[in-house]
Parts: structure tokens; C-alpha cells; sequence
């Protein structure tokens, strides 16, 4: 529509992740972020998700840039799908890019056309005019967006909390975002992660003060676990082992990579000879060595993970400390837990997120919003970054702090907020969704088929092979009956029988004109079976009948 | 062994739940709780778990009775397995006795022998007496159990929290556990579920607070999920609610099963007049109802969750306030999470631990621990009812307190501890394990099982179909490839038809005295079509080739 700003979450309103945002005006496109989301748990087998971007490819000739927030998988992983398709330039700062770009490389993208900001530098894209404003979070080098668009200002905070000692020393830019309320916001997006959270989020600095107490007390070889891109933990880690005159191990392929390209840009500080190998574990004192590895979450083929269930070549001993410097994400505490276990059992002393303060958030909570909302305090407001009741609690806040409830908008992933001169409103919903990247296939996993998987996944599946001669109808091989999933058959071979009794009883009883006809068999039994193993056995398998007809 | 003391976890020990531990001098057994556990993430269509109890079967004719601490499932659920098996009298409080015995009854046993017991009775089962303390913990009617041996006195806490304040008034015994400390304890047993909590656990009536700010604020119908078996929630609910001036309606069988038990054995205070039926939902005003419900932990088939999704006779609407009032138990995060998003998205207000004090644990912080440890002062020490975790955090404190480290046991279930008036040392192992139930079937699922089931849910299946004729080894039939869970075959003929092709490539390059091998073919069909599908696909389908001979 002429002179309308749209704004269109194509992911990260519904979920924790998948963020990604359009903002379309006349001619010109911009999208912001490209994120990807892990799987929920009944996503059976899914690697992950990325947003359906087809809105995109659909009005390409009129996109001007992809801009990045900052570097974490949720807002830059489903970058390289993007780029597969369309080309068009990506801006971010040197971190976020520099983790981009070894993305790309692994996807023979490296002529993607990447370009570099800084904070405060102003790009012109189309009618749009974008300035990067510094927010601190927990990685390097995040930013937030005031984008100026022919309708008015929007600013977008990107994630973001509000650390009043950032372990590099950079601010937030307050400053910047109180002048954009006092030039007039009209629409202002916020991260939500937190808003279910009183108070303020703790400092990245008090993890320091908690190392520096573990570091005092243990005996012998420190483990940290944390995210590969949580470059101020990693810092932290190495200033405290610095100052207890141990060497730093990095140990795992992500965070080997992650920590030369933060190196290499300036946002590590990490003496030549304090960064040792794994090769050099043999040649130290227990004392003098700190691993910094990834598997936090409880990835099963991480390094944490496989150092917990002996299948890595550092060997946990007693007088060992390992610290999980993460938080438990929902659906991984039982992973996780089940890592800690393991390590106690080897005798390590575990640290973790429960019981002791060796994480924090990299997300505003209540008062931190509640101050952004005040400094910015636009027209409108769109809470962004959150799952539904996220939304809500930052939308509460909102209403609490004066903005009219009309004012405020929860969208879904695919609505369209329309805003002219005269006012805002929702106009309709454009095509989106989640797509699901199962090893290298595209959108090739669907509904039907995860569905296909949690049935598979809870009875297994129970096969009835039959081979009729076609025009007789006679069986001239079978029924044989095997199962996958279902019980375990050396124990059970006596259900087995039955259900081939049945089978075979059922096709007793069947008419000759029946039998002639695979499809007319295969629901008989299909329906028959279902019913019997129900009713003895309280389960469902898959049951599959397969009829070949010679 | 003679003169000997033998303690066997059978479960609890590894795990939160499965709670059941053997006690056994000379000819005696005595068995402590029989509890179940719900499964892991990983533990595919499995329902719940239960301990392998074959060592009480196998020394039936010494088992002298079963001892109840409490009515809880994890301490409770596996009691009637074990009564189909085996004939002994079951000893607990009328509460206890009253949950046990509903179910005893779905499962045609309600001729087993329940002898109800009070706080402060002396039982003798053979060379054992048993003398039954109160203890404040999440259900009403708790007891630890201080029990006489030949070889001195064992203090077994059951699950417990140090309430000053409990909703019915009965304070824990501190009395009775500082007389055994007095008499000098031998081993103590206590639970480890909230070692790693710091502080003290709040009393239950926190929660009253709780629940009158948000029923003073409330404009409409409250909705409470709890869990069924928490009476003092739900009296507090109710207590509440009369305040108020509103009506308690109680929704699904569980919470209405276990009120009726709990009103008609004094432990509900609930009069005639406040309890309505569903039915007389629409007569009464929305400012006069409390629902008080189950399905806080985000069970698909529960009220609330029918409730969220639509699917039940309580609409939701603008006004309406739902409260969970319960422990987001780890491994449930997401499902709960879901129906927060969804009572949101209908208009509801929702309030749950994460956002509000509605919820308490059950069980005793570091604190109370300690002070128990320096109540009952024993010899020796046995950390029950945790993960390898707890149990180690429990280990701590008790160290901490001056108990010697080699007196301290963490045992794994079927770990024997034996107790003499010289010591106390591990001797050996006996048979245990956990036994999956799967609908009505009882141990025939097994690891292996599991492992296809997990195999199935991450990639699904593929069937490779084949009919042969016998001595001629000529394909007569297909190859037909059908999949499941796999790709979505409509948009991905192309995959299915690549596979069809490869299958018959690989079929053309066999030698004819291959081909009569049913086995033969499959071996190579299998590991082909694995290269190819990892290689082309990233995934690991499960690979079944049918031949079948004609």
C-alpha cells in the first residue's frame, strides 16, 4: 500500500528463536535477522527449524539488505538458506559477521557480500535509513536499530540487557536510545525473553566474582562448560585463570573457532602463551590448567558429554572441578542433569546454574524493559522475541506504564502491521510458517511425517507380510510377522504368535473376492489388529500389512 | 549372613522416584515403599517404570510386610505389581492406606491385608519393630519410620520438609527423631531431593498468601491445577474460596477421587454446601467460582490441557484467572509452557511458579537437612531419594556436619550395605534394574526395544519390498520402496524413486547365487542404501529389506 510501513515478524513472536522481521515500505524491503530455532521435543529427529521465508523470495527484487542484530544461531543460523536464494547484501558488526562468514565458508557462500558497522553508523537502504545502536547482551558486539522510514522512527532493540559493568567496557547506548525518544519513536520492538522475570538481570561481571571463589578453592584441573559464542564468559574464564597462574585449554571445534575469530577481530584478549593445546594437558600441573569447552546443554556428542561418560581423552579424576557456566534451557535439564551425574560419579566436583551463580541472563527482566519503554516511549509498541505469554507479561508492562492497550500489538509469526500517518493496525497475515531441516534435507519433514515419527516412537511398528498368488487368491508365503519398537521379541515370541494366529485366522475368514483385492486385506487386518493389541496389550503400533501379489 | 543387617535400595537411589528399599536380618524382610517413576525423555512410549523387585520374590517366604511412608506414586505405584506377585500385609496411615486401596481395587487386589497405622504405633514385623513418625511433606498423613534392629536403631525419613506452619496443624515429630538421637542411631536414611537447595524451604501456608492477593484481584472464574494427591493445596484453595464467597467446583476424576478419600477419612474440610458439581457451573456467577483441577504439568489429556485447547466444557474467556499451583517438574518445562500460551491466547489471566509464589516444594532445603542430620546424629549415613547429584550435595552436608566420610554411603539400587556391630561396609550386588510399563504389558519393552523406538522417531523407516522366486532367484515382485516417518513421500517422489533405482542397480550387479539368498540380498540392500542415504541425506532411517521367496 503507498505510503504504509509493514511490519511482518516472519518468526520469533511465537517461539524463543526463529527471529526474523520484515519491514516493507512501497519499493523497499528490509529484513532484519535470520534466525533459526532449536527443535521442541516432538519434533522427532529434526536438527532444526528455520522460518518459511518465502514472503521474501516472492518480492526479492524489492530487498535491500539483510541487517543482523548480533551473532547468536537464533538470529543469524538461518542465514546461509536465505542466501542460497537471494543476494543481497548483509550488514552487521566485525563479530557478528566474522561468525557469519565462517557459516557461509562451510556452505561455499563466501561470496555473499558481507559489510561492516560499527555503532552509530547510518546505512541508507531504499526509503529506509538505519543507525546502529550499541545494546549489551550476552555475546560481543550486539546491537540494536533506529531505523528511520518515511512513516516515522522505528527502533528495534535487538536482544539485549542493560549492564551497567560489561566486561569489555562498552555501554549500552543510552544516550542514543533517549535520543530517539525524544526526537519521537512510533514504533518501538522489544525483546521479551525476560519478561516473565522481576528485577534487573544480574551483571556479566558477578560471574567473575564466582570463578575467582571457585578458582581460590579447587585443588586441581578446572572444566568450563559455557556457549561457544558467550565470548565475555570465555574472557572472564581467561582473566581469572590469568590471575591464578593457569593455562587456558579451548577444547570442541566451535569454540576453537569462535575464540580465534573474537582473536583475530580484537574482542578476546588472550596472551600467546597462556593459550595452550589439549597435546600440552600432559605437561602441566593439575593446578595450572583451565579446559574451556562447549556441551552445556547436554549435547550428546559433545565434548562435556563425552569427557562425563569416559569417552574423551581428558579423564575426570578426584580433586577435579567442572562448572556449567550456562542456564538449563527448558527440555535439556534432564540431559544436563544426567551429565552431572556422570561427572560426580568420576569424582568431580560440579558446579552448575542450581547451585551456585555461575550463569547469567543475557536478557532484560521487568525493570530493564520497563526503563527502555520509558526511555524510548514510542506510539506504538511490539513485543518481540518471546513465546505468546512472554508477549504478554512485556505487554502488561506496557499497559502499566501509560502506552494505551490499543496501542500495543502481539502479533503472530505472518501478521502484517500496517502503519500510515493516520495510525496502526493488523491488515491480514502473508504466507509463513516453520520449516524443519532434518541432516540435509529442506522442508522435505512435514507434519505428517513427525507425526509418522511420535507413532513410531511410541509402540513401534508391527509388519504382516503376505504373498497371494494374484488371480487365486491362494496365500503362497506367509503371514510372517515382525516388529520393530514394539516388544522385545526373543522374550515375547508368544504375542508374536497370537497376532500371526490372528492374521491368519482373519484370512480364514475372509471371501475369495476378498482376498483378491491387497488394499480390502491390508484394512482388514489393519483394523483387526488394531483393536486386538489395544484391547490386550494398551498400545498402538504402526501396523503396516504388506501384500505382494505374484 | 548371620548377626548381619543387610540394606538394599531397590530403587531411589539413581533416580527422583522408584522409591522402595529392602531391610533384611536372618529370616526377615521388611520392604519400605513400593514407588514407581514416570519416564525419561528418551524412554520412548513407555508409561511408567518400576523397580526390578525379583529379589523380594525370590525371598518371599521371608518377607514379613511392607511399610509405607506416604501416598504419593513415587512412593506407592508400584505397590499393586508387587501384591500380584506376592501376598504380605501392607502397613501405613489411613490417607495412605486410602490411596493405596482405590487402586488396589482397579486392579482386583482389594483383598490384600491394609493395616492402617498412627503416628507414634510400634509394629513388629519379625526380628524388626517399627515405630511410625509424623513428617510434614506435600501430602497430608506422611511418615518417617524409626525401626529396631538386632543390630541397633535405623531412622528412614520418607519424604519430608521442616513445616513450622502445616495447613491441618500436625507438626512434624522433632520430638520423636531427637529421642532416637538421644538413643543413638545407627544408620539414618533421608531424603536428598532438594540437597542442592540452599536456605529453607517455605511452609505450605505461603502459598495461602499467595492464593488471597490473587483471589482479592480475581474479576472472574478461578481455575487452580494442583496435583491430585497435594489435600492441603486444595484445602487452602477451598479456605480461600470460602472467604470469598465462591463456590469450589472439582474437575477430573483423579482430583474428585482423591477429595471424596481425603473428606470421608477427616482430612479435607470441604462443606456440603461449597462443593457444586460441573453442571452447576452455569448457574453461578463468574465472581463465584473456584475450579480446582489437575494437569499442571501440561498432561495432553488432562482438564487443563482440554481446557487450553478448547476441548472441554469450561470455555475460557476475558476475566478468567488460571493458576498453576505446581513444580514445573524438568523434562515438563514445554508442555506447560504450551498451555500458558495457549489460556493466554483465549483471554485468560495465567499465573504460574515462574512469575508468582503459587507453588512450594515438598521437601527439605539444605537447612532443614542439616538440622535433621543434627537431630538424629547417626553412625551412619544414607542419602536416599535422588539423582547421583542430590545425593552427593547430600553427602556434602553431612561431611560438612562431622559425619566421617567412610560412614557415609551412596549406594546404587541393588547395592547391599551390611550393618554389624562391628561396621558397616558394601557386600556386593543383588539383582535389580527398572521394568518399563507399556500399556498393559510389563517388562516386554527393553533397552533394545527403546533403541529401535529411538531410532524410528529420529528418522523413521524405510521398507525395501521384494518377492523372489525360489530356485530361479528371479525378482517376480518390485522392488517396491515404502517409508514411514521418513520424508513426505507426496513431495519427495523424487527421493523415493532415486532410492527404487539404487535398489535396482544393486539387485542387477548380484550374482545369481547371491540372489537366492534372502539374507544375502538384505545385508547388502541394507548397507548400500545406509551409505547412500547418509551421504545424500544426512539420516539414518531405519533399513528394512522384505524378500520375500515365492
Amino acid at each position: 500500500m503507498e505510503n504504509t510501513l509493514s511490519v511482518i515478524p516472519l518468526g520469533g513472536v511465537e517461539e524463543i528463536g526463529l527471529n526474523m522481521t520484515v519491514f516493507e515500505y512501497g519499493n523497499d524491503i528490509i529484513v532484519v535477522d535470520a534466525g533459526l530455532m532449536f527443535p521442541e521435543e516432538d519434533m522427532l529427529g529434526v536438527d532444526f527449524v528455520i522460518p518459511d521465508f518465502s514472503y521474501i523470495l516472492d518480492n526479492r527484487e524489492k530487498v535491500r539488505g539483510i541487517v543482523l542484530t548480533h551473532g547468536h544461531e537464533d538470529h543469524i543460523g538461518a542465514l546461509h538458506f536465505l542466501l542460497k536464494e537471494i543476494d543481497v547484501p548483509v550488514y552487521g558488526t566485525p563479530l557478528t559477521l566474522g561468525l557469519v562468514r565462517s557459516k557461509l565458508q562451510e556452505h561455499h557462500l563466501e561470496d555473499s557480500e558481507l559489510i561492516p558497522v560499527k555503532p552509530r553508523d547510518v546505512i541508507n537502504l531504499g526509503v529506509f535509513s538505519i543507525e546502529f545502536i550499541r545494546v549489551t547482551h550476552s555475546i560481543v558486539d550486539g546491537v540494536g536499530l533506529g531505523i528511520q522510514t518515511p512513516v516515522g522512527l522505528v527502533v528495534h532493540t535487538g536482544d539485549f540487557k542493560l549492564d551497567p559493568t560489561p566486561v569489555d567496557g562498552q555501554l549500552m547506548d543510552f544516550h542514543k536510545f533517549a535520543e530517539y525518544g525524544e526526537r519521537g519513536t512510533l514504533l518501538f520492538l522489544s525483546d521479551s525473553t525476560n519478561a516473565e522475570k522481576g528485577g534487573f538481570t544480574f551483571s556479566e561481571k558477578e560471574v567473575r566474582r564466582v570463578f575467582e571463589d571457585i578458582f581460590a578453592k579447587a585443588p586441581g584441573r578446572i572444566i568450563i562448560a559455557t556457549f561457544a559464542s558467550n565470548i565475555h564468559r570465555i574472557q572472564q574464564a581467561i582473566d581469572v585463570a590469568i590471575m591464578y597462574g593457569r593455562k587456558v585449554i579451548m577444547c570442541g571445534k566451535s569454540i576453537v573457532a569462535n575464540a580465534q575469530i573474537a582473536l583475530d577481530l580484537g574482542y578476546l584478549n588472550l596472551p600467546q602463551d597462556t593459550w595452550l593445546r589439549l597435546d600440552n594437558l600432559k605437561e602441566l600441573k593439575d593446578n595450572e590448567v583451565v579446559v574451556i569447552t562447549t556441551g552445556s546443554q547436554g549435547e550428546p556428542m559433545s565434548v562435556l558429554s563425552r569427557i562425563a561418560t569416559g569417552e574423551h581423552k581428558i579423564e575426570i579424576k578426584e580433586g577435579d572441578t567442572v562448572i556449567l557456566s550456562a542456564s538449563m534451557i527448558p527440555g535439556n535439564e534432564r540431559s544436563i542433569g544426567r551429565i552431572i551425574n556422570h561427572l560426580f560419579r568420576r569424582g568431580a566436583d560440579v558446579i552448575y546454574e542450581k547451585v551456585s551463580e555461575v550463569h547469567v541472563s543475557g536478557h532484560a527482566s521487568k525493570e530493564e524493559l520497563k526503563l527502555m519503554l520509558n526511555l524510548v516511549r514510542p506510539k506504538y509498541f511490539m513485543p518481540i522475541h518471546g513465546e505468546y505469554r512472554h508477549l504478554v507479561y512485556h505487554w502488561k508492562l506496557a499497559k502499566k506504564l501509560g502506552i494505551p492497550k490499543e496501542n500495543i500489538f502481539i502479533l503472530q509469526n505472518g501478521d502484517v502491521l500496517d502503519i500510515t500517518q493516520e495510525g496502526a493496525s493488523r491488515n491480514g497475515r502473508i504466507n509463513s510458517g516453520r520449516i524443519f531441516i532434518d541432516g540435509k534435507g529442506v522442508g522435505d519433514v512435514e507434519d505428517m511425517v513427525l507425526r509418522d515419527r511420535r507413532r513410531l516412537a511410541h509402540d513401534g511398528i508391527v509388519l504382516i507380510l503376505l504373498a497371494i498368488e494374484k488371480p487365486t487368491g491362494n496365500i503362497v508365503s506367509g503371514p510372517d510377522i515382525i516388529s520393530r519398537g514394539f516388544v522385545f521379541e526373543d522374550a515375547s515370541q508368544e504375542i508374536i504368535n497370537d497376532v500371526r494366529e490372528l492374521v491368519i485366522n482373519t484370512l480364514e475368514d475372509l471371501d475369495k473376492e476378498i482376498l483378491i483385492d491387497a488394499s480390502l486385506i491390508q484394512a482388514k487386518l489393519r483394523s483387526v489388529l488394531k483393536k486386538y493389541l489395544m484391547n490386550t496389550m494398551g498400545r498402538r503400533p504402526m501396523i503396516m500389512p504388506i501384500i505382494i501379489e505374484v
